[in-house]
């Protein structure tokens, strides 16, 4: 029955098996899918299109991937950053693995974060660079807002402590729902995307 | 002569054409190549080991590589990625790429940066999360540390305004054959890594 329900509740047509982020079920998340990787909406993009690619295996390091999986992990990151960049109509991406514990890693399964960026998207942040400091703060920590989805306020109270709140609207952990309906549009927009 | 010249400073065996990353001729800095793609010290690493892996092909975006490129540079990062984790002992990489001028690329020429990361290697700096700013502050500005090559004074008083000088002598930018020497050295520790 749970393999109905996920299967029920993703964003994908005809995507069977439940997927994994690390120890977390994120089905409804997931709007593209090779079969080595997949790719899916944050809880809080620290940007809007903020994404993550991860391999199918869970695995915490790049090292631990076989080169099949590398190649498509990246070839995904690729086909995705376009596809991002494209529907937000950004100009650059950043794109990002902590690979590794003291690399700043919170999920202990390789995820590639794919950033959309445009000029002076940052500039109400500090510049540029600023996007670093949200991607490994508490904006960025991916099990953080996994961990606490039924815990938000605290979360976000603990967030504003250590970083200016300029665009709440951005901030707010979101809804099964709201993820669910951006991985359906991002799922649509990859079938746009040619293949090379 | 001019490819001659290059040829005998590589720190490559049989290494024939120059390289050159973005308009800056790095061949003497090189450590490995595969056809496509190659990888070289830094001017100004900002942690030991802090490397970068590049198409041969001077494209400025992820997205203008071609699959086959793709899939080799990021195998390349990751057997670079390897390398450079052992030989530092380190237990974590930074993998990151600033893919276009709006996402902090200083060089019009694709470049993934692997830094090698251990437990509290920046906790004089203010912790894991210091590598970004370092990474998008002055000193990761790999265009700006080759365009300066022959100024590095200004280079360096402008970078300590930015940032706390803590440990000077991995701040310093480097002689020709101080880079060489670890090219020499990282090109004999990448025929130690097995092939997969």
């Amino acid at each position: 029955m749970s393999s109905d329900s996920s299967e029920k509740m993703s964003a994908l047509k005809g995507a069977a098996a439940p997927i994994y982020f690390g120890p977390f079920l994120v089905t409804p998340q997931v709007f593209y899918t090779t079969p080595l990787t997949y790719a899916l909406v944050n809880l809080k993009p620290i940007l809007p299109g903020h994404v993550l690619v991860s391999p199918r295996r869970v695995v915490p390091r790049v090292s631990d991937l076989t080169a099949a999986e590398t190649s498509d992990l990246f070839l995904t990151v690729r086909r995705v950053g376009r596809m991002v960049e494209r529907i937000h109509g950004a100009s650059a991406l950043n794109i990002a693995v902590q690979d590794g514990l003291n690399a700043g890693q919170s999920v202990p399964h390789v995820h590639c974060h794919i950033i959309p960026r445009k000029a002076a998207d940052l500039d109400h942040r500090g510049g540029t660079d600023a996007i670093y400091d949200m991607l490994d703060g508490e904006e960025g920590d991916v099990g953080k807002v996994f961990r606490e989805a039924g815990n938000s306020s605290s979360e976000r109270a603990e967030t504003r402590t250590r970083f200016p709140v300029v665009d709440d609207k951005d901030r707010k952990p979101r809804g099964p729902e709201d993820m669910k309906a951006e991985a359906e549009m991002l799922a649509r927009e990859m079938e746009k995307e040619p293949v090379d």
